[in-house]
């Protein structure tokens, strides 16, 4: 096992993912034993923490992806509050999502205003941005 | 028509999607006329032009979007660019490609690059970066 | 702003998309203020009003859309609701996602008979067709 | 086997498919004996035949779930042309295509009117509306 | 009708998608009364019935196919249920859902994982494996 | 870096994807280094060289989820050689594919039928089963 990889990727998992990313793991690791492992080394270990791209455009991208697959709304979730987290604003959120109606359609786009909206009511409700 | 907006937007629509969008507009318009105004209007006049996210972010996030739907490659030809010539460098247009592996799955996403790699050599010839 | 498109497009929204549309409107609007702007502009004052096309085969085409295209669980219910108050028959609504079995597989057009279904119910109960 | 269905479905698939679905036999036929029977059968035998919906609606539905579906441009082709020799316009396939701007996005919305036109070229030189 | 074919066909439905079959058949057939037949006769009594494939491994196809598109909840239920009916092991369904990490994204993936660990407590609390 | 783990990855991508596999590396290599490390160790390293699943069964569910997704011919065409090349049958391949009309309807799963008969032919030019 590749330590140095792993203890780097679990450090940016956490970093990133927060609660939304532990819960996963937490709930997967009786049926995905390694689970925690695979999310930390690739995912995070190796494409994370790639020095080429900041992680506030990572995760915009990453909500305009999910938004434009649909479906994905657990993900969606975790992605917002990454993105608040690390430096995009909720308005950059809004406006990465919005733009979706463009290239995904408005269903898709709304469905994932939808959730927006509701992750920030949460945020306020724990007095966070 | 709203001309203020529709010069804002066509203007917005030149400068982004470049050759690309006007030669869909220019193949287009005999079945279609009114779809300069169509691509002009909505999603340049209204969405590009919301000044809450700068062009460099929405052309990655579109990116990140068409490879993640997949389908869509004289698109993503025309915002790889677009990325290109506005701020975005080679490699944030790679990282965010190869990010969507973790989103969309390796497929997609060797696609994506293989279009991103035809873009890069297209340019070279052109003398751009 | 372009008043009379506006007029023109809320008035057809609000026919079109009744209550479902005015909800999503009033929820997302501390969010996107123009989004009321956005959805009655493009697609109701430019597409839904051109002439080329009925407005219950413009439904139908929704529907079917929507079941193949899968996740788009509220806004295909607007659109059944749409389809049954524009001249289609609740046989055509069904119709037209059974026949989606062929195009994208009788799991995506399970799940629209199910909602279809649904909005039967709850029609019956306020005594609509 | 159930000759009456067979000979109804072939019937069908043979009149709304056209050479396209003979072609489509022809070739797979070696691999897959039973593929005529299977596309006469269930799709045209039982779904296309069904009373419900006429074929100009059942065609204009397929035409814009294979554009909100995208990366099924061979399909795309033989529907527009059933459609075209079933009672739709030029006019109405442009427009359900259109309307998926809304509904699938710009990207595949513009790919299927790209296909249009090269229908449409197609049937001019072949003195077809 | 075709009563040979559709009474092979019923009793593979009810074989392979067990209740949750039934309960489709059940809540649909008074918008779709031809529902159960269309299910039992392609699907089951033509597909499924084919030699060329033993049902353990159609049904970890189908697994990986609903993980892949997404948005198939319910059917991926069934088809868990009936994977394991068949001869496939709980470590062979996560297996391949795993794998659908690689091809269609870790979202998509881990949301199967979610739904796969639901049918385990499930069967656990029915004494079933 | 994971030597051994590289090492197993490697070698199982060089044994399941061959010709396809490696030229994907060599074409992309430029442009994203690292490449071949990503593809040998997750995806083979990690996934395909745990246990719980034959390569045969992987191979026929990675047939099942490209064809279901669609848009990804040119991994539907590595993965149709990698399942013959371990265990499957073309019949086997065939029947994967063609129980797709069933989860992602018949365009999808008549495009991959078509790629499986061009690989057949071109096999077959090989001296190939």
């Amino acid at each position: 096992m590749d330590d140095e990889r792993y203890r780097r990727g679990l450090e940016k998992f956490r970093e990133v993912d927060g609660k939304g990313g532990e819960k996963a793991v937490e709930y997967l690791k009786d049926i995905v034993p390694e689970i925690g492992r695979y999310l930390a080394e690739y995912p995070f270990g190796d494409i994370y923490s790639r020095p080429g791209l900041d992680i506030r455009t990572r995760e915009l991208a990453a909500i305009a992806a999910l938004t434009a697959m649909g479906g994905c709304d657990p993900q969606l979730r975790v992605h917002i509050h990454a993105a608040l987290n690390h430096g995009a604003s909720r308005q950059e959120v809004i406006e990465v999502i919005l733009q979706m109606t463009v290239y995904a359609g408005f269903p898709k786009a709304l469905n994932a205003l939808y959730t927006a909206k509701e992750i920030f009511i949460k945020r306020d409700s724990n007095g966070k941005g």
